[in-house]
């Protein structure tokens, strides 16, 4: 390469973030050396922070300053229902729409005998464990609506059903339908099923 | 936000990269601190040394660790040929097609008098000192072929006939022509008259 080491070694490093290759790595190397330094020392900073000093919440599996996070932390979201997602980003998306407000659960995956993730490693015990301990009263399984986050939500429930909780638990699961705002026409056959099967009186 | 302190710091910082708008910061952060903290670590390193580190190159303009980069300080470069490029990625593709061996002049930029960009901005005087103080034969314009890329060309050009440098010293433009590989039908019309223009006998 033309460049010195140390410009080499960034665009090296700039690597390891997602989707980002050679020629885009490159391309962030020279803005950030140009015009963002004190991005790029800002982000340096923030980086060597986060990478050592986030883990994972002891209560929930989100990401983490502390032993429990903040919202494990809050008592009224300790109101007995615990929604389980698949990732942090499902997380912040249930949490920007700002109408629920119970705990969580991050799976931080989903069950895939393929790739060898099984119940241990998405901490199915540990939920199964927290919902005895906290006398959870409904658990809504929001994982994704895919073969995997389907096959996750299914072996959750078995294990409730099956002795892994001593009371009655409410096991929901979120609603399929036609997305607000969105057009019949391009809605696809599967999710129009689903809408049909769950329609409900207008009163309601 | 739902996240600890440090997420949302380093999710925020993330967007110092050019293209990088909150989704994507976001999936970078949770990438990193998921999958792939020792690469966030070693990009920290990386980051907080090239910002501090990497400076210009006190002869062609370029990024280097030290006070002249290293073509400038190899000696079979320095044969008389000056190559002025806008951009380091400029002059790396040139670099990576592999023929040219002479030195380089990186404008960081070109002329833009409403951007407020002007020849001293981008060191137009310090490439006149050098030419006159190397004794350079040829200067190869090789800025972009823009508009801005064009005016920048033609200023150095005129900046060198009206008394910048003491010899006659041969001024070049890069050929415009149909891409190796490439197919006539997707040419523009531009390329192609520029190539009708430019075409030779086919003994050369």
């Amino acid at each position: 390469m033309a460049f010195s080491p140390l410009v080499d070694e960034l665009v090296e490093s700039l690597r390891c973030l997602p989707g980002v290759g050679q020629k885009t790595a490159q391309r962030m190397a020279f803005h950030l050396l140009e015009k963002g330094r004190s991005g790029g020392e800002r982000l340096a900073g923030a980086l060597a922070q986060a990478m050592t000093g986030v883990r994972r919440c002891e209560t929930c599996q989100n990401f983490s300053d502390t032993p429990t996070c903040g919202i494990c932390e809050d008592d009224r979201r300790r109101n007995g229902t615990v929604c389980v997602v698949e990732s942090p980003s499902d997380l912040l998306a249930i949490e920007q729409a700002g109408d629920y407000r119970g705990g969580y659960f991050v799976l931080m995956g989903h069950l895939s005998p393929i790739d060898g993730v099984g119940p241990e490693d998405i901490g199915i015990n540990r939920l199964l464990q927290r919902v005895r301990a906290e006398g959870v009263t409904e658990l809504i399984l929001a994982t994704n609506p895919t073969v995997e986050g389907e096959a996750t939500a299914h072996y959750i429930a078995d294990r409730l059903d099956s002795g892994g909780a001593d009371r009655k638990i409410l096991i929901t699961r979120l609603a399929h339908g036609i997305p607000v705002g969105g057009e019949l026409g391009y809605v696809d056959g599967f999710t129009l099923t689903h809408a049909f099967r769950g329609r409900k009186p207008l009163a309601e």
